[in-house]
């Protein structure tokens, strides 16, 4: 049997059902880019029946010219008692214009009776018939049999019916769905198993983590026949979330010889996952397997001795296979190859070997022993490399600022913040209130640079946070501040450490302002030349 | 087969090795205090050898009656080639003076040979002299083969003749350990299989996390004959973490028959999950199965559809079998019960049916809609309760306090704070300077109050929790601060919202002072009575 796996990659679609979850198109483009790059087979990014705004991000990714990706739009099968065509979520489904199409339907005659109330025929027909449709209009047509192992223990024979229909109607893939998440893993697997002895059409599976056991379903699903699995790539999902495919594919592919990604790209699953984690704006579990920031740590004595006697000791795969790094204690670099591609970005005549590399690679070291990090902050990496290659000019000089909270408070606010700029020369100040000290500091800031910069004046700040980096220390402690900043198209995010959280948000939004004028600058002059 | 399932809770001993987990001596004694009212069967607490100081904790938690759970001190065998009684990791476990010692030892060859560097028959006879020894002093002793699967694929003879030697010296149980975590659940399930057609000795697993599949291991151990279950009760961990006891005490206790924990304790799981998470100072993943705030929240509209329809739809189980919470959108409330708990320990003669009690609800209601989270704040909720019952009194009011940062700065501190207060009529104005504005303010208000209350001299804190609410209104979003507090006896944790960061760290600063000085009240009336 092929040991090719296709990856089905829904954070755009099931994941957005997560509760933190909400992606801007902006968001959306950016993440199928990132998947695209990393060779995930297929990315379903929305449901335009449901969602109509899914069909602007439709409209916008057919500008994008895919890699390797292919694009999936999800739906239902068409309502009872209605021919295909004169659905309007078909229609929808259509107008997203995608080359493979998803249709879920359902498995489990209890839904069929209770939920979408229909007879048990009917819902045989609305799959076939849905499926046959898409099939004709040219879509691969992949069918997701919802509550399929719920259905399967209630009714086996009937469970086994829908995918039949589903297979007359054309499908190229039969994915099982446990949408409850409450199967477990040797009864998954049996039934998987009995399903690749009646079917020619390849298995997928779908899991969902509700009993903490929707990567080891997806696995057994796999060892029983499966060829296709779908999640999302750190996890998230309605409720438990979905399987998560970064763990996946680093089992599969890592540890055993499933192939589920080009052979180059599991070095950059730790990196994809960061990435993925920055743009969707959830931080990522530490110790969530392979990715997570303590995966490979190593804090016993013991363990420490272990791993620097044999690696192997401690360690079930070599973290490098997945682009992570060993830990002892709170060490913590960067890895040298990103750092390198981050400077070739910027200067691509600049060697390995240069002096200014190793300067860069000790600066960064500095940093994140200072409780830097710069995954999901990589505008502010990009300033230190410039900083360090001569590649940079401060666009103003901070005079002072002084920031006053204040309770009780008169108005609307507690906060106020007063500020004075030089910009080649020119001295401004002025002020601002706002809700809390960081807000009225960055109502002033840009306020006093407006005169100087019009340019700014559709910068403005989409998230903040704010870490606790070793909480033990109480209000003492360090605090790294992520600013996330968009002009309305572009979207960048820097970071800025110190105990005292106005100074971390300071040098956070100092970036922020000042990456956003040198990409202007640089546009200029590509415009000039 | 019996379905009765010990639970072997390490959240104290491997927990520990975590990364980010350091628990004080009185952390530890209110985890165990915590997981015995549970009724978990074992408490693993400290490895005497390795860490001295838990020689303190095993002295103080000698004077805890507990109602259910055996204490546990964990240790190595002896070590090579001298005797047991000559070993001073040995003579620690003694020391702990526990009912029940588990010993680690080694069944992987490689390590036997490569890591201790010892013969395997020396090994096998380090085995049989420790667990003999400890047997001879009329303990429980719980085996564990360290690697047990790694040495089982590597070589099976050697790694069963581990075990036969840990039966010969009395083990009253023998737990296989996947160590390194890199065991799938079918190949594990088997091995543990042949183990228990091989042994009479009832058999444990000991599952890592480092493929995501920590918990799927622990259920294909116990439905592959396994009856002692080892795990964390949230899943910290070295590196990925230990298996997620309160995940396999639902699947295998609620989700099937087994018996893990008294009957009555199944619809406690949610809130001891995050009673020790508040003690160990970590965020619980929102998604964690059964115990996360978003395991049983719907978000999707076809889903709360289906789960208003009916809830089996969507919804593997009922999640008030756990003391879950069904959740639509965001409302969030917490369970009554809980709620009734707490007036109570107030004042007992209130009733569910008061009116009071509905005033509470409704206040709290309020609070949780305004961002507020009470699992870990219980002094702010008490306080709750306290003011709805009129059994509170203000010790000080805020006159007004003016917080100022600056940049640059001429000295140490960037941020200062000028405060007044009045206590009984009497006014104190005093300033203070600190690491960021909270600090500043959390001195010059202890600074301010010393003269009236100089009890609260003992008084600091431990920890300071900052959590962006809602981070995609950026620097206007609401933040929830989270503070811990000390006198070196007891701890409590307090809370406040807000937009701004130094008003919501206002309101929890309030909270922990008061509460500190109204059981400072409670007390002298106490000793007066």
């Amino acid at each position: 049997m092929s040991k090719k796996v296709a990856i089905f990659d829904s954070s755009l679609r099931d994941g957005a059902q997560a509760e933190g979850i909400s992606f801007s198109v902006e968001d959306k483009l950016k993440l199928l880019q990132v998947l695209d790059d990393h060779g995930i087979d297929y990315i379903e990014a929305g449901n335009p029946g449901s969602n109509p705004k899914d069909l602007e991000f439709f409209a916008r990714a057919r500008t994008i010219r895919l890699k390797h990706a292919r694009l999936a739009a999800f739906g239902s099968t068409r309502r009872r008692d209605i021919k295909v065509e004169q659905d309007s979520n078909v229609q929808s489904l259509l107008l997203a214009d995608t080359p493979v199409i998803v249709i879920f339907g359902k498995s489990w005659d209890f839904h069929v009776t209770d939920i979408i109330r229909t007879t048990l025929d009917e819902n045989l027909a609305m799959i076939r018939d849905t499926l046959a449709f898409f099939k004709a209009q040219g879509k691969e047509v992949i069918y997701d049999a919802e509550h399929f192992f719920d259905g399967y223990k209630n009714n086996p024979e009937y469970a086994v019916r829908t995918l039949q229909a589903a297979a007359e109607g054309g499908a190229d893939a039969l994915v099982l769905c446990d949408t409850n998440g409450g199967t477990f893993p040797s009864e998954l697997g049996a039934i998987v198993g009995k399903m690749a002895g009646l079917f020619t059409v390849p298995l997928g599976i779908h899991a969902h983590n509700d009993c903490g056991m929707a990567v080891a379903n997806s696995i057994a699903a796999v060892e029983n026949g499966a060829r296709h699995v779908q999640g999302t790539y750190i996890g998230f999902g309605e409720r438990c979330g979905n399987a998560n495919l970064s763990t996946i594919i680093a089992n599969l592919g890592v540890k055993r010889d499933y192939e589920c990604l080009p052979a180059d790209q599991y070095r950059n699953i730790v990196h994809v996952a960061r990435h993925v984690a920055a743009i969707s704006n959830i931080a990522l579990n530490e110790r969530e397997p392979f990715i997570g920031n303590s995966a490979f740590a190593h804090k016993g004595g013991m363990h420490i001795d272990g791993v620097n006697k044999a690696s192997q000791s401690f360690e079930h795969i070599n973290p490098e296979l997945v682009g992570g790094q060993r830990r002892f204690l709170m060490s913590e670099v960067s890895g040298r190859r990103m750092i390198l591609d981050k400077i070739w970005e910027v200067d691509p005549n600049i060697t390995k070997d240069d002096e200014v590399t190793d300067r860069i690679m000790k600066r960064l070291k500095e940093m994140e022993h200072e409780g830097y990090q710069f995954e999901g902050a990589e505008s502010t990496f990009e300033l230190i490399v410039r900083k360090q290659l001569g590649k940079y000019r401060p666009f103003f000089e901070l005079e002072h600022f002084k920031i006053i909270g204040e309770q009780p408070t008169n108005g609307e606010y507690g906060s106020s913040a007063i500020i004075k700029v030089k910009v080649e020369g020119v001295d401004e100040i002025t002020a601002a209130e706002g809700d809390g000290p960081v807000h009225a500091l960055d109502s002033a800031l840009r306020k006093a640079l407006d005169t100087f910069y019009p340019e700014l004046a559709n910068v403005h700040l989409t998230d903040y946070k704010v870490r606790v980096i070793n909480g033990r220390d109480a209000t003492a402690a360090k605090v790294r501040v992520l600013l996330q900043s968009t002009d309305g198209d572009a979207v960048w995010t820097t970071v800025g450490v110190s105990t005292d959280i106005i100074e971390a948000s300071w040098i956070a939004l100092v970036d922020s302002i000042e990456y956003k004028l040198l990409k202007l600058e640089e546009a200029k002059h590509a415009g000039q030349a």
